[in-house]
This record gives C-alpha cells, structure tokens and sequence, in this order.
C-alpha cells in the first residue's frame, strides 16, 4: 500500500480546510476604518485556525515523511484525524460569532483536544505499522511537546468558563510550542543538512 | 493512459465534498449548551456522510492500487460515481434541515444505492480494461460485501416510510461493515505484510 | 519546466469548481416530492454544468498526456481556460435562479464558447512549444469536433433569444459529441491498447 | 524534506482561493442585461484577483522548479505566503460590495503589499536554505521585478484615499508587469529551450 495518495487526500482535505473559513469572514457592515475594526476579532480567530491547521499539515507532514509503509488502519487512523480537524471551521464561526462566548470556547478548546489526540493516535498506530526499530520510532521519542500539549489544552477548556482569554490564550501558546519545527524527525532524515 | 491523474482528480473532487458539508453546518443559534444539543442531529448526520465519503476514498484507493491500466471507459465511470457522489452534500442538508423527513430520507437512501451501483460498475469497467488474470479481478472475488450493502440500500429506502430512524440505522450498518478495510486486496498487493 | 504541476493545479481548480456547484443547489422548501420535484430543473443544470467539466478534464487529460514539454507560454494559456471555466458554476447559478431566462441562458452559451475557444489556443500554444512533428499534433490533426463544438455554440447563443430548450439541447448535444473519448490520442499513445 | 508535498498543499491551497471567489459572486438580481451590467465591477475585480493569484501560482512555480532542497523555515515562510494570499477572497468581497470604497481598496492593495513581502521572504528563506552559488541565487539576481511592485503598490495604497480608480489601476499595472514569465529562470533550468 502506497503512502502517495494518503498524502495527496489529507493535503486536499486540510488545504481545504484552511481556505473555507475565509468564507465565514464575514465583510465589514460599511466602508469605513471602524467598520473594519468590528471583524478584527474575527480575523484574530481566523489567523488561529489557520495556524492550528498549518502547523497540523507541518505535523502530518513530518512524520509521513518518515514513514516507510501504511495499512489499512493507518487509513482509518488519519481519517479519524481528519474528522476533528474538518470540525475547526465549524467551532471557530460559532465562536467568532458568539465573541467568544464560554461554550463555544470550550467547543473549540476539545476540537483542538480531540484533535491532538487523534493525531496521537495516528503516530501510534504508524509506529505499530512500522519495524520496532523504525526511523519514526526513534524520531518520535518520549513526545514531550504532544504530551505537553494535551495537557494544557485539557487544563484551557474548563478555563473557558472562568476567563475566556486565558483560555485562548492558552490555545495559542501551544501553536507557538508547535511553530518550531519538528527538529526530532529533521535532523534524523535529511543527513548533513546545514542548521 | 497513466492512473496518477485519474487517482489525484478523484482525491481532490472526494476531499472537497467531505470538508465543504462544513459549511452547511449552521451555527447553533445562541452561546449556551442547549443550543449545541439542537445542532447535534446536523452533526451525527454529517458524521454519517463523513464517514460514507471516507469509505468511497478508502475503497477508491485499494482497487485502483490494484490496477495497472486504464482506458477512456474508465475515466467515464469513474466520473459517474463522483456525480452520486457528489450529491451526498445536497442530501444530507435537505435531511438535516427536515430532521430526518420520509422524503429526504428516502433520496438520501437513493443517493447512497446510486454511489453503491457506480461504484460496482467502475469496478467492473476496469476488471473489464485489465487482463482476464488480473490482480484485481481475483482480489475482487465474488464481492459479497459490494452486493450485499446494495441489498441493505435497496431494503431501507421504502424503511424510511415506516420508521426513518431504523432506515438510518440500516445506512451505518452498511457503513460499518465497510469500516473493516478491504483485506482482500491488501492481501494479495502486499506480500509479506505483516497482521 | 514540468507539466507535474500544471497536472496537478488544473486538476485541483476543475475538482473545486465541479464540486462547488453543489453548494448552489438550494434544498427544496419542503420535505414533500413535490418539493423535490421543484428543483428537478436545477439538478438538471447542475448534470449539465458537471458533464462540461468532466469533458474539459478528461480532454484536458488527454492532451497533456500527450505533451512532452510545457513552457511559460503554456502556463498562461492555461490560467486563461481555467478562468472561463471559472464562470461555470456563476452562469450556471444565474441561469438555473431565473428558470432558462433567455440573457442567463445566452450568457451560459458565451462561458461554454469562450472555455472552448481558450481550450483551442492551449492546445495551438502546447503545439507550438513542441516539435513540429510531435505526437501531440499528429494526435490533434484537423480538430473536427472542437470546429463542430465551436460552430454548434455560436450558433446555439442567438438561439436562446428565439428558443430557449432547443439552445440548451445544443449545448448537451455537444457534451455527448465529447462523452466520446478522444480516440485519436488514445490510440497514439497506448501501442497495443486492446480495443 | 522534500519538496513535492509543499508543492502540492500550495497547488491546493491557491487553487481553492482562486475558485472559491466565484461563490462570492452575487447573481444578477434580475434575468435583463441590464441586470448583467450591475454585476460587471464584481466579475472586473474577480479577474483582477484571480490574475493575481494566477500569478502568485506562476511565481511560485517557478521559484520552486529552481530549489533543489528545503528546511522548516521554509515550510513556515510558504504558510506565512499563503496566509496573505487567503485574505484576497475577503478583501476582494469587500472591495467589491462597497463599490471601491477608500477603505477597502486600501486593504485590498495592503493584503497584495503582505503577499508580495511574504514572496520575498519565501523567496530569502529557500535561497539562505540554498548552498550560495545555487541556482535560484543567480536566477533571482537583483530581483528589479519584485522591488518594483513593492513600489509600486506601496503608492496605490495611500492613492486609494485620493483616487480610487488610479490605485486599481496601479494593482493592476503590476499584474501586467508580471504576465510576462519569469525568462531569467526559464532560461536557466531549461537548457536549450527554444524562446
């Protein structure tokens, strides 16, 4: 079984993804600056999508990279991952529109949660797929930043109903864990790369 | 003719049809939980569809994996299965939206027989392309799974005039009995794979 | 310069505009046959719509199948089909709302010609980056079908004004002079093909 | 790393902001031609985005056929890229209902100003990735082309507050300026090519 097409759906599924909330932006009222300001929060939560989509695709990315054969529950394992991450759009206009109200905080926050576990689960199940001694094995190590991130996005949901901005503060403090790059798997698999 | 083309435009048509239901999904009309409760329905619907076009990417992927050529005919049925197809959004909103009604229930039901039936004559146009030996042919065997969800359809469109809801029931069914991966072909295309 | 990538973007953008047509499909009022049967004229239009892009990919399939060198001349040529094509899902919408109104029809005639006419110089400016003697211009030869699809849709244009149905039975007599796959280049390049 | 997925998540991504422009196309509100006239700004400024993007495809394209390797920065610098670029459709919508409007057309020509410097910093990342003599170094060479359009739009935008018609039409000088393909890197990487 070929890792190609896995990759060229999941690239189309999250491509996708990351473009259609521009169309739930919704135009400003009127033509003037103030106007402009009232969808700035809407833009806000827009770049944090996209950034929780990028930095899965950099993910999803990486470790295929490393992987040398997929089966059939590696199929059912990313679709799964896909799931969750299809319902980001969904949870970031209801939260857009509601201004950050505490339940579609929370929503949101167990989109990002349940999509990070999915994507665990992904990792795992490839490993499994793989050879014991596999490069992604070694690569993956201890997942100090996936377990991390599980964990604060697990503390940030029921934050959401004491302080709404702690709580997404807290979701974008693990996209910055995330914007540096997965030096574990880079390092392994492009030897003598320069930095 | 070369497959990678046939195979990229079917990734792309298949990943948009499962991410653009997204946008059909309506924002719960207030900020609270009873408000998520009443968008439910519209998930678990969208669920089904989900996993009813993931199915039809995973099946899509393992025949075509096995096949090594194509003709003209091929590209034509494979473009009528994509049409079914691509009606599964336009049913599965007009069934949300009527939570569940006997009508849309019923076309739903049809949409679904109509992408079972395509699928069965794509598969045989390229069994048909491919030499009378073939790997897929033999993979394919009988195809008692491919026969009997056509059964299940067939039987649970009238259903969904007398009790919709065991209709719906019948659609998962068929959906979970294609959620085993298609271990035939998986066999047969990879020797040595272990489990 | 590679044609991957041409494949690969045209493909992506022809996948998204068959697809999007659906998202214009309105559900019907009610959850009665007889709703249903109020929007039989738009998934008429929509089968349409869909089979003018599935020709346009298949063709253009075939003709880049029988390319052997792009160039910066020929990105454009294609950015200027898609953009045609691009109006597919606009025409088709306006066309379908106003009930076959006579302007939206003829207007929907103008996107299927000018696609035609931008299919027509992709092709001239494909044959022109290769050899003269090149397997793509033996394929092409005189072009009778794109001479008769151009001349059938000038001449089903004006006929929207005097007889709106017999205009549209022009433009699907078209698609079925192309259900007919491209034979001549099939033939070329798949030596020994069987039938 | 390699190269081909962010090709392919990019293909994807522009080629969904490229269509997904057509959905914000409003219909005619009536079925006359005068009906079609009221709409003809709207379809003006689509060209002009897709145009746009059409180039920014090209662009990319071409940098890309140039790089032999590419790290994490670069993944990063390509998202940051296409971040700008999925704000055209909003920008374009906007634009686009107010008429021109000042405002508007000022973001408009700010959302085409970030993508250009988001060009440019992709364009330094891969080169910096690059060993010093490659390829893409000397292709690029001083770069007149993107300076000038940063230029360029770095006037119209400030222009929109005195006349609206001139900074358009300064957007749209800079897309002819590009029309014409990149020949400094043709010419290098395809060695003998006929013009």
């Amino acid at each position: 079984m070929n890792k190609a097409r896995l990759e060229a759906f999941s690239d189309g599924v999250i491509a996708i993804l990351i473009t259609i909330m521009v169309l739930d932006l919704r135009s400003p009222p009127s033509a003037d600056l103030s106007a402009l300001g009232s969808v700035l929060p809407d833009l806000a939560t827009y770049l944090l999508s996209f950034v929780f989509l990028g930095i899965y695709w950099n993910n999803h990315h990486h470790v295929l990279h490393a992987t040398s054969r997929i089966n059939g529950a590696v199929l059912w394992a990313n679709l799964h991952l896909l799931f969750w991450l299809s319902l980001v759009p969904f949870a970031t206009r209801w939260m857009s529109q509601t201004e950050l109200g505490s339940v579609p905080t929370a929503l949101y926050g167990c989109v990002l949660l349940l999509s990070a576990v999915a994507f665990a689960i992904l990792v795992r199940t490839i490993v499994a797929a793989e050879a014991p001694e596999s490069l992604l094995a070694t690569a993956i190590g201890r997942d100090t930043k996936g377990k991390l991130s599980l964990v604060i996005y697990a503390v940030a949901i029921p934050l959401t109903f004491l302080n709404r901005w702690l709580a997404v503060a807290l979701f974008a403090l693990v996209s910055l864990i995330w914007l540096v790059p997965d030096r574990r798997i880079e390092r392994l698999t492009t030897p003598g790369a320069r930095s």
